[in-house]
């Protein structure tokens, strides 16, 4: 690791040492890659004034000496521009633009399919005054409860069985998504699962799934830093 | 183009100039962008003894040599490998895993997704004893009729705009998913897109769309060579 005056604004729950989100365990990955040393602070939604200097509202925001620099695939191309003699998040520049599928297709297909399995679970991991903001934005972007939105537990199982088919199969081929070793198109899906995984019992894969092996080597890297990472009831 | 004695086994339909198969779309553009010339044979589904010595029954299947190359992956690797002068499919040994995923997605979820639009028009495209194959053939793996499988038109609709939407929406920051220039990534998901418009007068896709307008730059790229092609009506 190299000693660095980074710090990280870091999703949490009630729990301080809680850090479930999904955005920000994309750069903690990015960051032990790179072999970075971080300061992480936790960081509630409501919170909206500590993090002004980033011109916006949510995290993962990082403080890299003058520079403060929201959004995840922001700050993972910031830190292979600026961090370019340490490991590659890419490999190569020409995997940037095929990573950037990765980074939609984790955002926009598979974080709405596990949303619905975990969205009480989240809720019940914040405080009250960050509960009742988690609810509201929630409700309102969506039109319904929080509770109808988990409602159809089956479908949403079957949505995500649907979803996760072509990362599972493209797996059976190769360990990693960027091949024999892991990059950031790893660190974009697997961002993901550490949001189930921090805030809820629930299993989403199986055993038979290749994503099972390639989450537990994920979990593994970095001397277990996400496997290690505090989880809800863990 | 570099004069050459490969062949490529190309399915085509009653008419030998129509070549829709998406899968042998994708190696026609691989060629074109190394710059091999290449011979097509015309290829049809029951002609099993033709491109028997790929010791499988199904196209593209490329003839290079003594070499017989079945499966559009594995033809790629070839090109890529045997043909490293030329310019890359995938722009740097690193994009190759990653472009796996687009490959697999263009497979088993854009196709799934494009088919049921087009089945009939593809059997309209046939002679008559390669019709009775393909509909018997399709109708036994999905145990469904053709009609049956073509039905619900809207819900197919439903599935093709989900599936189009992270294509889309990482088309909005860069003119090909490999970046600046197309590769072989591209032309995974392009396959599927010409499969539609040799047999259909359908358009699957909005002036509106990212995918629009980058299906339009593939349409022109090597003279044109997908965009001249043969389609029905057209």
């Amino acid at each position: 690791m190299i000693p660095s005056s980074l710090i990280l604004y870091d999703l949490a729950g009630a729990d301080p040492a809680l850090r479930f989100s999904p955005f920000c365990w994309k750069i903690r990955m990015a960051l032990a890659h790179k072999g970075l040393d971080v300061t992480t602070l936790p960081w509630r939604f409501i919170e909206k004034e500590a993090i002004a200097a980033s011109q916006q509202e949510r995290v993962p925001v990082l403080v890299d000496g003058e520079e403060w620099i929201a959004d995840s695939w922001r700050i993972a191309l910031h830190l292979e521009k600026k961090y370019a003699d340490r490991p590659s998040l890419f490999g190569a520049p020409q995997a940037i633009p095929l990573t950037r599928f990765f980074n939609t297709y984790a955002d926009t297909v598979l974080a709405p399919a596990i949303g619905p399995l975990v969205l009480l679970d989240i809720a019940a991991c914040l405080d009250d005054p960050n509960r009742a903001y988690f609810r509201a934005t929630r409700e309102k972007f969506f039109g319904r409860t929080l509770e109808e939105l988990v409602a159809d537990k089956e479908a949403h199982r079957a949505t995500l069985t649907r979803v996760l088919a072509p990362l599972n199969r493209t797996l059976t081929d190769q360990p990693f998504f960027a091949g024999e070793e892991p990059a950031y198109a790893d660190y974009c899906l697997f961002g993901m699962f550490m949001w189930a995984r921090c805030v809820s019992p629930q299993e989403l894969l199986t055993e038979q799934e290749a994503l099972h092996g390639w989450r537990a080597r994920l979990l593994d890297r970095f001397d277990g830093l996400a496997g290690k990472a505090c989880r809800i009831g863990g």
